[in-house]
């Protein structure tokens, strides 16, 4: 009766943006665009730390006062913009690995994400991994995703899973905050440029450099040692 | 006889990519289309974590023994994709106010970057304030720069002081490293994306957000506390 033990880890959520898939730079180079096309410039450094909420929260975050004259035109751009880019979209080294390793334990891969379905689509194709994901959240699932933890649970509800069994592998501090407002512990890559520091600070268990180096040190990480 | 005192501040180090001007991810992004033309794609994390390096440093860490073969390509590569981008470079918010805070204190202003020539020129005109700089380093006044502390050296001799009559401003961990091996104390700033917790680590004395976080509290910093 192992399999029923609430302690046994059942599931990892994976945040793809950052963490699968080398993207936030393309991110904050659109976002980039975007503002300044709509006249309200915004510095790199800045659209870096809010990437990885979902998109109406950082434009509440970033445009303030602007939100409601420019957001849904920058918005748009930036979503051009990336489309743009969708040739330059790479998974990190050992990314399918780690999903085939994962699944091969009996754990189930859950993607946790609030792209919106073109990008969805996109990320999937570069990810190219159906074979081993069990479930896949996406902007359709929930009204406002990360930090907020809905995505979370609508993960946790897709992959059949309590908050007590799954784990969630993020690159943001967002990612590490909206898990743990879901009781779901959630181990760091600081493969999308977010420091070690600040993603401990907001409430990363274990920080790894990539998935690559995750994949490396499995045995001993969270995904087992859980 | 206060202006002798080897105590006194009398001039403050400023590198420019980063933290004087918007230019780290316009860098990476030009670095990471470079490194896929030759063949030897990098995920952009770890370029963002070079910035700041001279470029032979950088080359070197980056492309290890592809370093030969390709490096001056991708470097020459980057140099066009960079300049491709220069109609986005932008100062940071209270740049120009800070650099004239700074001169008006009776302090110098000294620029101090291993850019090459033309970026360097680009970099100037876009900060615009040549009445108050009073020496500017480039690469031709050293072979190999940050974190090698010769183009600190460099700027102390053009700015005409002492190690311990000078303070760097600068927004890598290079910049602190650097500073740190040429006696002089750094102050870091957030605007190129690395974290505060990452620049402490590598020796910097405080951080501030940015340079208009740095003029909002001057009085009280590192410049005028020192």
């Amino acid at each position: 009766m192992v399999d029923d033990d609430v302690t046994v880890l059942r599931a990892v959520l994976f945040d793809i943006d950052g963490t699968l898939v080398d993207s936030n730079y393309l991110h904050v180079d659109a976002w980039q665009r975007a503002f300044d096309a709509v006249g309200h410039p915004v510095d790199a450094w800045r659209i870096h730390r809010a990437i990885g909420m979902d998109s109406g929260t950082l434009l509440d975050a970033i445009l303030g006062d602007d939100r409601q004259q420019v957001g849904e035109r920058a918005k748009r751009l930036h979503a051009e913009h990336l489309a743009a880019s969708a040739s330059r979209l790479r998974t990190f080294p050992g990314a399918r690995q780690l999903l085939t390793a994962v699944d091969s334990l009996g754990i189930r891969v859950t993607l946790c994400t609030s792209a919106p379905p073109d990008e969805l689509t996109r990320l999937l194709t570069v990810l190219d991994a159906d074979d081993v994901v069990h479930a896949v959240t996406s902007a359709d699932d929930v009204d406002q995703a990360k930090p907020d933890p809905h995505i979370i649970h609508a993960a946790l509800s897709k992959a059949g899973v309590s908050a007590e069994q799954a784990v969630m592998l993020g690159d943001t501090v967002w990612d590490a905050i909206a898990a743990g407002r879901a009781g779901v512990p959630c181990v760091g890559v600081m493969s999308g440029g977010i420091s070690a520091a600040d993603l401990v600070e907001a409430g990363a268990i274990a920080v790894y450099e990539d998935v690559a180096d995750l994949l490396r040190n499995l045995e001993a990480s969270p995904f087992l040692a859980h």
